[in-house]
Protein backbone atom coordinates (compact mmCIF):
# COMPACT_ATOMS: atom_id res chain seq x y z
CA UNK A 1 0.00 0.00 0.00
CA UNK A 2 0.99 3.44 -0.96
CA UNK A 3 0.40 6.69 1.40
CA UNK A 4 0.92 10.20 0.14
CA UNK A 5 0.33 13.39 1.80
CA UNK A 6 -1.04 16.01 -0.49
CA UNK A 7 -1.91 19.53 -0.53
CA UNK A 8 -4.75 20.81 -2.98
CA UNK A 9 -6.25 24.25 -3.05
CA UNK A 10 -4.75 25.51 0.25
CA UNK A 11 -5.80 21.88 2.22
CA UNK A 12 -3.36 19.50 3.48
CA UNK A 13 -4.72 15.49 3.64
CA UNK A 14 -3.81 11.70 3.18
CA UNK A 15 -4.83 9.35 1.02
CA UNK A 16 -3.82 5.85 -0.62
CA UNK A 17 -2.41 5.76 -3.97
CA UNK A 18 -3.60 2.69 -6.41
CA UNK A 19 -1.06 1.49 -9.43
CA UNK A 20 -3.31 3.83 -11.61
CA UNK A 21 -2.39 6.79 -9.66
CA UNK A 22 -5.72 7.73 -8.41
CA UNK A 23 -5.99 8.77 -4.66
CA UNK A 24 -8.36 7.44 -2.16
CA UNK A 25 -8.96 10.70 0.16
CA UNK A 26 -8.58 9.19 3.69
CA UNK A 27 -9.48 11.08 6.88
CA UNK A 28 -7.83 10.59 9.88
CA UNK A 29 -4.45 9.63 10.59
CA UNK A 30 -2.90 6.77 8.80
CA UNK A 31 -0.27 5.82 12.14
CA UNK A 32 -3.71 5.77 14.36
CA UNK A 33 -6.98 5.37 13.23
CA UNK A 34 -8.50 6.68 10.11
CA UNK A 35 -11.24 5.59 7.44
CA UNK A 36 -11.38 5.77 3.77
CA UNK A 37 -14.07 8.14 2.22
CA UNK A 38 -15.24 8.46 -1.29
CA UNK A 39 -13.64 11.36 -2.43
CA UNK A 40 -11.03 10.07 -5.31
CA UNK A 41 -8.01 12.32 -6.81
CA UNK A 42 -5.78 11.82 -9.70
CA UNK A 43 -2.26 12.38 -8.64
CA UNK A 44 -1.38 14.53 -11.49
CA UNK A 45 -3.70 17.00 -9.87
CA UNK A 46 -1.79 17.62 -6.41
CA UNK A 47 0.77 19.02 -4.93
CA UNK A 48 3.27 16.08 -3.44
CA UNK A 49 3.74 16.97 0.46
CA UNK A 50 6.87 15.56 2.81
CA UNK A 51 4.66 12.17 3.69
CA UNK A 52 5.49 12.82 7.96
CA UNK A 53 7.55 15.47 9.59
CA UNK A 54 8.74 13.40 12.30
CA UNK A 55 8.64 13.89 15.79
CA UNK A 56 12.72 12.14 16.00
CA UNK A 57 14.67 12.23 12.60
CA UNK A 58 17.60 10.11 12.83
CA UNK A 59 19.99 9.38 10.11
CA UNK A 60 22.47 6.34 9.84
CA UNK A 61 25.84 8.07 9.15
CA UNK A 62 28.36 5.55 7.81
CA UNK A 63 26.68 2.15 7.05
CA UNK A 64 27.70 1.29 3.87
CA UNK A 65 31.64 0.17 3.36
CA UNK A 66 32.15 1.84 -0.35
CA UNK A 67 30.83 5.30 0.31
CA UNK A 68 32.89 5.46 4.07
CA UNK A 69 36.77 4.34 1.84
CA UNK A 70 35.58 6.56 -0.74
CA UNK A 71 35.31 9.40 1.77
CA UNK A 72 38.15 8.27 3.38
CA UNK A 73 36.66 7.71 6.88
CA UNK A 74 36.54 5.18 9.45
CA UNK A 75 34.64 1.86 9.70
CA UNK A 76 32.17 2.01 12.80
CA UNK A 77 32.36 -0.89 15.25
CA UNK A 78 28.97 -0.39 16.26
CA UNK A 79 25.66 0.91 15.41
CA UNK A 80 25.29 4.68 16.47
CA UNK A 81 22.92 6.61 15.25
CA UNK A 82 22.75 10.05 14.46
CA UNK A 83 20.38 12.77 13.62
CA UNK A 84 19.02 15.41 11.05
CA UNK A 85 16.37 18.63 11.20
CA UNK A 86 13.08 19.14 10.55
CA UNK A 87 13.95 22.61 8.61
CA UNK A 88 15.77 20.75 5.50
CA UNK A 89 12.76 18.34 4.41
CA UNK A 90 11.52 18.93 1.29
CA UNK A 91 9.11 17.00 -0.57
CA UNK A 92 9.44 15.20 -4.30
CA UNK A 93 9.47 18.06 -7.05
CA UNK A 94 10.53 20.88 -4.83
CA UNK A 95 14.15 22.48 -5.62
CA UNK A 96 17.29 21.86 -3.64
CA UNK A 97 18.52 25.38 -3.33
CA UNK A 98 22.32 25.86 -3.19
CA UNK A 99 23.78 28.10 -1.33
CA UNK A 100 25.97 30.99 -2.97
CA UNK A 101 28.74 30.04 -0.73
CA UNK A 102 28.60 26.07 -1.39
CA UNK A 103 30.89 24.86 -3.38
CA UNK A 104 31.04 20.89 -3.29
CA UNK A 105 27.31 19.40 -2.59
CA UNK A 106 26.67 15.79 -3.05
CA UNK A 107 23.54 13.67 -3.18
CA UNK A 108 23.17 10.55 -1.02
CA UNK A 109 20.51 8.26 -2.16
CA UNK A 110 19.00 6.65 1.39
CA UNK A 111 16.17 4.04 2.17
CA UNK A 112 13.66 5.47 5.10
CA UNK A 113 12.33 3.53 7.73
CA UNK A 114 9.29 5.32 8.99
CA UNK A 115 8.18 3.79 12.90
CA UNK A 116 4.41 3.03 13.18
CA UNK A 117 4.54 2.05 16.78
CA UNK A 118 5.66 2.83 20.42
CA UNK A 119 8.49 0.74 20.84
CA UNK A 120 11.53 0.51 23.82
CA UNK A 121 13.72 -2.03 24.77
CA UNK A 122 12.64 -4.46 21.32
CA UNK A 123 14.45 -7.28 20.18
CA UNK A 124 15.96 -8.05 16.71
CA UNK A 125 12.98 -10.22 15.83
CA UNK A 126 10.40 -7.42 16.89
CA UNK A 127 11.79 -4.59 14.88
CA UNK A 128 9.15 -5.79 12.49
CA UNK A 129 6.33 -5.01 14.23
CA UNK A 130 7.08 -1.40 14.92
CA UNK A 131 8.07 0.00 10.86
CA UNK A 132 4.96 1.61 9.23
CA UNK A 133 7.08 1.42 6.15
CA UNK A 134 9.44 2.59 3.78
CA UNK A 135 10.34 6.02 1.53
CA UNK A 136 13.42 7.46 -0.10
CA UNK A 137 15.30 10.25 1.11
CA UNK A 138 18.15 12.29 -0.20
CA UNK A 139 20.39 13.17 2.20
CA UNK A 140 22.40 15.94 0.73
CA UNK A 141 25.52 17.07 2.08
CA UNK A 142 28.25 19.68 1.28
CA UNK A 143 31.19 18.15 1.81
CA UNK A 144 33.88 21.20 2.28
CA UNK A 145 31.35 22.31 5.66
CA UNK A 146 31.52 18.76 6.50
CA UNK A 147 35.04 18.65 7.03
CA UNK A 148 35.37 22.31 8.55
CA UNK A 149 32.74 22.66 10.97
CA UNK A 150 32.41 21.04 14.42
CA UNK A 151 28.96 19.25 13.59
CA UNK A 152 26.72 18.50 10.68
CA UNK A 153 24.09 22.01 11.24
CA UNK A 154 25.13 23.54 7.70
CA UNK A 155 26.86 20.76 5.83
CA UNK A 156 23.80 18.75 5.94
CA UNK A 157 20.55 20.62 7.75
CA UNK A 158 20.78 23.54 5.52
CA UNK A 159 16.78 24.48 4.41
CA UNK A 160 15.99 21.94 1.40
CA UNK A 161 18.75 19.57 2.14
CA UNK A 162 17.09 16.87 2.83
CA UNK A 163 14.55 15.60 0.03
CA UNK A 164 12.37 12.79 1.10
CA UNK A 165 9.15 10.94 -0.68
CA UNK A 166 7.21 10.76 -2.95
CA UNK A 167 5.23 8.24 -0.66
CA UNK A 168 5.58 5.77 1.94
CA UNK A 169 5.20 2.07 0.99
CA UNK A 170 4.01 -0.31 3.48
CA UNK A 171 5.55 -3.21 1.60
CA UNK A 172 9.12 -3.65 0.50
CA UNK A 173 11.69 -6.47 -0.86
CA UNK A 174 14.36 -4.98 0.94
CA UNK A 175 16.53 -8.07 0.45
CA UNK A 176 16.48 -7.77 -3.33
CA UNK A 177 15.96 -4.16 -3.43
CA UNK A 178 18.30 -1.29 -5.99
CA UNK A 179 19.33 1.49 -5.10
CA UNK A 180 19.91 3.82 -8.24
CA UNK A 181 20.51 7.19 -8.69
CA UNK A 182 21.18 9.52 -11.42
CA UNK A 183 22.21 13.09 -12.43
CA UNK A 184 19.65 14.57 -15.38
CA UNK A 185 18.58 11.15 -16.30
CA UNK A 186 22.02 9.74 -16.20
CA UNK A 187 23.41 6.33 -13.72
CA UNK A 188 25.39 7.67 -11.64
CA UNK A 189 25.58 5.05 -8.63
CA UNK A 190 23.61 1.78 -7.91
CA UNK A 191 24.31 -0.43 -4.85
CA UNK A 192 22.38 -3.10 -3.27
CA UNK A 193 19.88 -1.64 -0.49
CA UNK A 194 20.72 -4.68 1.80
CA UNK A 195 24.41 -4.27 1.75
CA UNK A 196 24.48 -2.19 4.70
CA UNK A 197 27.31 -2.74 7.69
CA UNK A 198 24.56 -2.84 10.45
CA UNK A 199 21.03 -3.95 9.04
CA UNK A 200 17.53 -1.80 9.69
CA UNK A 201 16.61 -5.09 12.89
CA UNK A 202 20.42 -4.07 14.79
CA UNK A 203 20.21 -0.77 14.40
CA UNK A 204 16.63 -0.01 15.45
CA UNK A 205 16.67 -2.82 18.13
CA UNK A 206 20.01 -1.54 19.74
CA UNK A 207 18.52 2.17 19.29
CA UNK A 208 15.24 0.79 21.20
CA UNK A 209 17.65 -0.38 24.25
CA UNK A 210 17.84 3.47 25.38
CA UNK A 211 15.36 5.70 23.08
CA UNK A 212 11.47 5.31 22.82
CA UNK A 213 10.36 5.68 19.06
CA UNK A 214 7.60 7.52 18.43
CA UNK A 215 4.99 6.33 15.72
CA UNK A 216 6.18 9.07 12.60
CA UNK A 217 10.05 8.80 13.75
CA UNK A 218 12.25 8.34 10.69
CA UNK A 219 15.50 6.58 10.33
CA UNK A 220 17.34 7.46 7.23
CA UNK A 221 19.91 4.18 6.68
CA UNK A 222 22.86 5.76 5.18
CA UNK A 223 24.46 5.66 1.32
CA UNK A 224 26.92 3.55 -1.13
CA UNK A 225 29.04 4.98 -3.81
CA UNK A 226 30.06 8.48 -4.32
CA UNK A 227 28.24 11.59 -6.00
CA UNK A 228 29.95 14.29 -8.37
CA UNK A 229 30.20 17.82 -7.56
CA UNK A 230 26.20 19.10 -8.53
CA UNK A 231 25.99 21.70 -10.86
CA UNK A 232 22.66 24.23 -10.63
CA UNK A 233 20.26 23.15 -12.93
CA UNK A 234 20.98 19.44 -12.52
CA UNK A 235 18.21 16.89 -11.56
CA UNK A 236 18.65 14.11 -8.90
CA UNK A 237 16.22 11.03 -9.30
CA UNK A 238 16.59 8.49 -6.33
CA UNK A 239 15.30 4.90 -7.34
CA UNK A 240 14.51 2.06 -5.06
CA UNK A 241 13.19 -1.11 -6.40
CA UNK A 242 8.73 -1.54 -5.96
CA UNK A 243 8.97 2.00 -3.67
CA UNK A 244 9.55 4.93 -6.40
CA UNK A 245 11.24 7.62 -7.76
CA UNK A 246 12.11 10.62 -5.56
CA UNK A 247 13.26 13.80 -8.08
CA UNK A 248 14.60 17.36 -7.35
CA UNK A 249 16.28 19.86 -9.23
CA UNK A 250 19.36 21.78 -7.94
CA UNK A 251 19.35 25.50 -8.01
CA UNK A 252 21.50 28.29 -6.91
CA UNK A 253 20.43 30.77 -4.26
CA UNK A 254 19.72 33.68 -5.52
CA UNK A 255 21.13 36.40 -3.31
CA UNK A 256 18.94 39.43 -2.88
CA UNK B 1 5.08 36.83 31.67
CA UNK B 2 5.07 33.27 32.87
CA UNK B 3 4.00 30.70 30.22
CA UNK B 4 3.06 27.21 31.77
CA UNK B 5 1.96 23.81 30.19
CA UNK B 6 0.15 21.31 32.33
CA UNK B 7 -2.15 18.50 32.68
CA UNK B 8 -5.10 18.00 34.86
CA UNK B 9 -7.49 14.86 34.62
CA UNK B 10 -6.09 13.43 31.47
CA UNK B 11 -6.12 17.15 29.43
CA UNK B 12 -3.41 19.21 28.62
CA UNK B 13 -3.08 23.08 28.08
CA UNK B 14 -1.29 26.36 28.26
CA UNK B 15 -1.90 28.82 31.16
CA UNK B 16 -0.20 32.43 32.25
CA UNK B 17 1.14 32.14 35.84
CA UNK B 18 0.89 34.61 38.04
CA UNK B 19 2.96 35.67 40.95
CA UNK B 20 0.43 34.09 43.42
CA UNK B 21 0.67 31.09 41.68
CA UNK B 22 -2.29 30.90 39.68
CA UNK B 23 -2.81 29.89 36.32
CA UNK B 24 -4.84 31.90 34.02
CA UNK B 25 -5.97 28.73 31.55
CA UNK B 26 -5.48 30.38 28.17
CA UNK B 27 -7.54 29.42 24.47
CA UNK B 28 -5.25 28.60 21.73
CA UNK B 29 -1.39 28.96 21.10
CA UNK B 30 1.04 31.28 22.47
CA UNK B 31 2.69 31.16 20.25
CA UNK B 32 -0.13 32.10 17.84
CA UNK B 33 -3.18 33.76 18.50
CA UNK B 34 -4.62 33.15 21.79
CA UNK B 35 -7.11 34.46 24.42
CA UNK B 36 -7.47 34.10 28.11
CA UNK B 37 -10.32 32.40 29.80
CA UNK B 38 -12.02 33.14 32.56
CA UNK B 39 -10.93 29.54 34.50
CA UNK B 40 -8.19 30.22 37.18
CA UNK B 41 -5.93 26.91 38.54
CA UNK B 42 -3.26 26.73 41.55
CA UNK B 43 -0.25 25.49 40.37
CA UNK B 44 -0.21 22.98 42.78
CA UNK B 45 -2.96 21.48 41.77
CA UNK B 46 -1.98 20.58 37.80
CA UNK B 47 1.20 18.69 36.28
CA UNK B 48 3.85 20.69 35.04
CA UNK B 49 4.49 19.64 31.22
CA UNK B 50 7.46 20.58 28.91
CA UNK B 51 7.19 24.19 28.01
CA UNK B 52 7.02 23.44 24.13
CA UNK B 53 7.93 20.10 22.30
CA UNK B 54 10.10 21.75 19.71
CA UNK B 55 10.16 21.32 15.57
CA UNK B 56 14.16 21.33 15.75
CA UNK B 57 15.70 20.85 18.57
CA UNK B 58 19.20 22.87 18.59
CA UNK B 59 21.64 22.27 21.10
CA UNK B 60 25.07 24.81 21.84
CA UNK B 61 27.47 22.33 22.19
CA UNK B 62 30.78 24.25 23.36
CA UNK B 63 30.17 27.84 24.70
CA UNK B 64 31.75 28.83 28.07
CA UNK B 65 35.48 28.43 28.46
CA UNK B 66 35.93 26.61 31.59
CA UNK B 67 33.66 23.71 31.03
CA UNK B 68 35.54 23.47 27.30
CA UNK B 69 38.64 23.27 29.18
CA UNK B 70 37.47 21.06 32.79
CA UNK B 71 36.48 18.34 29.92
CA UNK B 72 39.60 18.99 27.55
CA UNK B 73 37.96 19.92 24.81
CA UNK B 74 38.99 23.05 22.30
CA UNK B 75 37.87 26.10 21.96
CA UNK B 76 35.75 26.48 18.93
CA UNK B 77 36.30 29.00 16.42
CA UNK B 78 32.85 29.89 15.25
CA UNK B 79 29.08 28.83 16.12
CA UNK B 80 28.49 25.48 15.33
CA UNK B 81 25.19 24.79 16.85
CA UNK B 82 24.37 21.20 17.14
CA UNK B 83 21.15 19.22 17.91
CA UNK B 84 19.30 16.80 20.68
CA UNK B 85 16.37 14.35 20.39
CA UNK B 86 12.77 14.89 21.24
CA UNK B 87 12.47 11.60 23.11
CA UNK B 88 14.60 12.86 25.65
CA UNK B 89 12.33 15.30 27.06
CA UNK B 90 10.52 15.19 30.05
CA UNK B 91 9.17 17.89 32.46
CA UNK B 92 9.92 19.86 35.54
CA UNK B 93 9.48 17.40 38.53
CA UNK B 94 9.72 13.87 36.42
CA UNK B 95 12.34 11.39 37.01
CA UNK B 96 15.64 11.40 35.47
CA UNK B 97 16.21 7.49 34.49
CA UNK B 98 19.59 6.19 34.96
CA UNK B 99 20.34 3.15 32.67
CA UNK B 100 21.36 0.52 34.15
CA UNK B 101 24.91 0.39 32.69
CA UNK B 102 25.29 4.22 33.11
CA UNK B 103 28.16 4.63 35.15
CA UNK B 104 29.37 8.36 34.85
CA UNK B 105 25.84 10.84 34.46
CA UNK B 106 26.58 14.88 34.27
CA UNK B 107 24.46 17.65 34.52
CA UNK B 108 24.64 20.87 32.37
CA UNK B 109 22.53 23.72 33.45
CA UNK B 110 21.57 26.14 30.22
CA UNK B 111 19.61 28.57 29.04
CA UNK B 112 16.97 27.72 26.47
CA UNK B 113 15.86 30.20 23.96
CA UNK B 114 12.06 29.88 22.96
CA UNK B 115 11.75 30.97 19.13
CA UNK B 116 8.73 32.73 18.76
CA UNK B 117 8.78 34.09 14.84
CA UNK B 118 9.73 32.34 11.67
CA UNK B 119 13.21 33.70 10.64
CA UNK B 120 15.88 33.59 8.34
CA UNK B 121 18.96 35.50 7.01
CA UNK B 122 18.22 37.40 10.05
CA UNK B 123 21.05 40.49 11.59
CA UNK B 124 22.15 40.15 15.11
CA UNK B 125 19.83 43.11 15.50
CA UNK B 126 17.12 41.48 14.49
CA UNK B 127 17.30 38.44 16.70
CA UNK B 128 16.02 39.75 20.10
CA UNK B 129 12.61 40.26 17.97
CA UNK B 130 12.34 36.55 16.98
CA UNK B 131 12.67 35.14 20.38
CA UNK B 132 9.43 34.74 22.08
CA UNK B 133 11.16 33.46 25.53
CA UNK B 134 13.57 31.89 27.98
CA UNK B 135 13.21 28.93 30.05
CA UNK B 136 15.62 26.20 32.12
CA UNK B 137 17.84 22.81 30.22
CA UNK B 138 19.00 20.61 32.11
CA UNK B 139 21.40 18.57 29.23
CA UNK B 140 22.38 15.43 31.22
CA UNK B 141 25.25 13.35 29.56
CA UNK B 142 26.65 10.02 30.30
CA UNK B 143 30.85 10.78 29.88
CA UNK B 144 31.69 7.34 29.31
CA UNK B 145 29.06 7.19 25.92
CA UNK B 146 29.80 10.88 25.15
CA UNK B 147 33.67 9.70 24.68
CA UNK B 148 33.31 6.13 23.29
CA UNK B 149 30.25 6.72 20.56
CA UNK B 150 30.83 8.05 17.21
CA UNK B 151 27.30 10.15 18.03
CA UNK B 152 25.79 12.00 20.65
CA UNK B 153 22.54 9.79 20.61
CA UNK B 154 23.02 7.74 24.41
CA UNK B 155 25.51 10.18 25.72
CA UNK B 156 22.50 13.14 25.69
CA UNK B 157 19.80 11.26 24.24
CA UNK B 158 18.56 8.46 26.42
CA UNK B 159 14.94 8.87 26.85
CA UNK B 160 14.40 11.28 30.09
CA UNK B 161 18.26 13.09 29.51
CA UNK B 162 16.74 15.92 28.60
CA UNK B 163 14.48 17.56 31.25
CA UNK B 164 13.47 21.32 30.57
CA UNK B 165 11.05 24.12 32.25
CA UNK B 166 9.30 24.57 34.70
CA UNK B 167 7.87 27.59 32.67
CA UNK B 168 9.04 29.98 29.49
CA UNK B 169 9.55 33.56 30.72
CA UNK B 170 8.94 36.57 28.01
CA UNK B 171 11.17 38.81 29.64
CA UNK B 172 14.67 37.74 31.29
CA UNK B 173 17.64 39.93 32.74
CA UNK B 174 20.87 38.04 30.90
CA UNK B 175 23.66 40.34 31.13
CA UNK B 176 22.65 40.22 34.87
CA UNK B 177 21.81 36.45 34.99
CA UNK B 178 23.51 33.37 37.17
CA UNK B 179 23.01 30.14 36.59
CA UNK B 180 23.44 28.11 39.93
CA UNK B 181 22.98 24.06 39.98
CA UNK B 182 22.82 22.53 43.35
CA UNK B 183 22.60 18.65 44.14
CA UNK B 184 20.57 17.48 46.93
CA UNK B 185 20.19 21.54 48.00
CA UNK B 186 23.59 22.25 47.80
CA UNK B 187 25.09 24.62 45.65
CA UNK B 188 27.63 22.18 42.96
CA UNK B 189 28.18 25.15 40.12
CA UNK B 190 27.52 28.67 39.84
CA UNK B 191 28.58 30.56 36.45
CA UNK B 192 27.37 34.44 34.96
CA UNK B 193 24.86 33.41 32.30
CA UNK B 194 26.19 35.88 29.41
CA UNK B 195 29.93 34.61 29.68
CA UNK B 196 29.14 32.43 26.69
CA UNK B 197 31.94 32.13 23.71
CA UNK B 198 29.09 33.17 20.72
CA UNK B 199 26.07 34.86 22.19
CA UNK B 200 22.35 34.08 21.52
CA UNK B 201 22.67 37.04 18.73
CA UNK B 202 25.55 35.98 16.87
CA UNK B 203 24.30 32.11 17.01
CA UNK B 204 20.86 32.31 15.80
CA UNK B 205 22.18 35.01 13.30
CA UNK B 206 24.49 32.62 12.07
CA UNK B 207 22.49 29.84 11.77
CA UNK B 208 19.61 31.81 9.83
CA UNK B 209 21.78 32.27 7.21
CA UNK B 210 21.17 28.55 6.18
CA UNK B 211 18.39 27.58 7.98
CA UNK B 212 14.82 28.79 8.80
CA UNK B 213 14.24 28.80 12.61
CA UNK B 214 10.41 28.20 13.23
CA UNK B 215 8.10 29.17 16.23
CA UNK B 216 8.81 26.68 19.10
CA UNK B 217 12.51 25.55 18.24
CA UNK B 218 14.56 25.76 21.23
CA UNK B 219 18.17 26.51 21.21
CA UNK B 220 20.41 25.31 24.87
CA UNK B 221 23.09 27.72 24.82
CA UNK B 222 25.76 25.50 26.40
CA UNK B 223 26.99 25.63 30.22
CA UNK B 224 29.89 26.13 32.47
CA UNK B 225 31.75 24.69 35.20
CA UNK B 226 31.67 20.99 36.23
CA UNK B 227 29.53 18.52 37.47
CA UNK B 228 30.42 15.79 39.88
CA UNK B 229 29.19 11.97 39.42
CA UNK B 230 25.59 11.72 39.81
CA UNK B 231 24.26 8.91 41.99
CA UNK B 232 20.79 7.36 41.99
CA UNK B 233 18.54 9.53 44.41
CA UNK B 234 20.42 12.61 43.76
CA UNK B 235 18.10 16.03 43.32
CA UNK B 236 19.69 18.09 40.63
CA UNK B 237 17.84 22.03 40.67
CA UNK B 238 19.09 24.32 37.97
CA UNK B 239 18.13 28.30 38.75
CA UNK B 240 18.60 30.91 36.57
CA UNK B 241 18.22 34.03 38.21
CA UNK B 242 14.44 35.48 37.03
CA UNK B 243 13.65 32.49 35.25
CA UNK B 244 13.16 29.64 38.42
CA UNK B 245 14.27 26.66 38.61
CA UNK B 246 13.89 22.77 36.99
CA UNK B 247 14.71 20.37 39.58
CA UNK B 248 14.51 16.63 38.70
CA UNK B 249 15.64 13.28 40.68
CA UNK B 250 17.91 11.18 39.20
CA UNK B 251 16.83 7.60 40.32
CA UNK B 252 18.47 3.99 38.75
CA UNK B 253 16.09 2.01 35.96
CA UNK B 254 14.78 -0.89 36.97
CA UNK B 255 15.50 -3.80 34.85
CA UNK B 256 12.83 -6.88 34.55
Amino acid sequence: MRWLRYSLKGETGYGILSDEDTITVVRGDPLGKYETTATRLQLQDVTIEVPIVPPTFYCVGLNYVKHISTEGLTIPKKPDVGYRANNALIAHGQDVIMPADATRIHYEGELVVVIGKKAKNISVGEVKDCIFGYTIGNDVSERNWQASDRTFWRAKNTDTFKPMGPWICTDAQIATMQTVVSVNGEQSTRFDTADMLFGIEEFISTMSRYLTLYPGDMVWMGTDGHSPNLQPGDRVDVSLTGLGTLSNRFIKEALT
